[in-house]
């Protein structure tokens, strides 16, 4: 099978929940239901792996530590990135070969998205350019003034706007969500939330 | 600060969502309200580390690799114990040493704590016998296989009755609230859930 693969950026003091929701998401979807379609990557629509500025382990919120699957320069071709957030956000709005990178994958990914405060990442590339976007509800202010022309949604959970943001922390799982409802229909997605015992939020709301 | 220790389990082929949702919400709970107070430890209530068999890297479900901070002889004190699923937890129930550990933690924790399948592991040590208790939906037959005593709670969220089980990968979360709120109450649960974005199930239905 041809699978998509999904780019998980991650960084120090990246927020835990903000990577490990979409990873799990985009890594249990099966096109074949059940749960003995899990065991293998037969029926596994997306390829999901890790990325970071190098090969070191990376020190998430709290304190997990994770190897990163590949650093910036050997990532396979991502078509949909994840940029998560987190305290460590801060740092990257001033990492000009991070931004770079983000910038580059952008031209060719079929999806960015982001969690939390990864929004502004994307609106310190330039990526929310005139667009609906969200982020962490205590950051909705500092996204505003990244990018006047952004339209900040406050309400809602995930915005699809060409870019796909999502506000806080466990927001992300309704984003990753809503991007499997987007490329592979309503069916697949509600079928991996049953099997997460996720119970999917009405995110458009 | 008196802090309590929080110990979860690794081993390969646990699900992501298992172990870094119970991770995020214990490692992220503050006495003191608001986002400025999550850049420090000053107010955590929990100090939240990883346990595996070894020190190597833990393959968890989907690839993701983490690095475990003890091995099981190294591990500190643990006040809370979590037990997360996942496929690997079938190769728990054949490890002896795992499962003398998991014993001998439970003899002095405060709680005893698992995630989807991980209820399995807890049941072949003993430690639900007699009690109300819940897994994923789909391991529900293999739970009650294990130990007749078990009172299995199929509709349940949350089961606490001693030792705290709960459905399936999503549901670690309230779980994780769940003991949050029993040991420094409702308001530190929902503040907590609140700078995390998400919406608390009422787990007791």
């Amino acid at each position: 099978m041809n699978t998509v693969g999904v780019g998980i950026l991650l960084f120090d003091d990246v927020e835990v929940l903000d990577f490990a929701g979409p990873y799990e998401v985009f890594s249990r979807t099966r096109l074949t239901p059940g749960i003995e379609s899990r065991r293998s990557d037969a029926s596994a629509p997306y390829r999901v792996f890790t990325v970071a500025a190098g090969s070191d382990p990376v020190i998430a919120t709290g304190g997990l530590r994770v190897l990163p699957d590949f650093d910036l320069a050997s990532a396979p071709p991502i078509e949909v990135l994840v940029v998560p957030g987190g305290f460590g956000t801060r740092a990257l709005l001033q990492d000009p070969g991070l931004l770079d990178w983000i910038r580059h994958v952008a031209t060719t990914a079929q999806r960015v998205t982001s969690v939390c405060t990864g929004a502004l990442v994307l609106a310190r590339v330039g990526l929310l350019m005139g667009r609906r976007a969200t982020t962490h509800w205590g950051a909705l202010a500092v996204l505003a003034e990244l990018d006047r022309t952004i339209r900040v949604e406050a309400e809602m959970r995930v915005v699809e706007d060409g870019v796909v943001t999502s506000a806080g922390v466990s927001a992300g799982i309704d984003m990753a969500f809503a991007v499997v409802e987007a490329m592979h229909g309503p069916a697949v997605a509600d079928e991996t939330a049953r099997y997460m015992d996720y119970i999917r939020h009405d995110w458009r709301a």
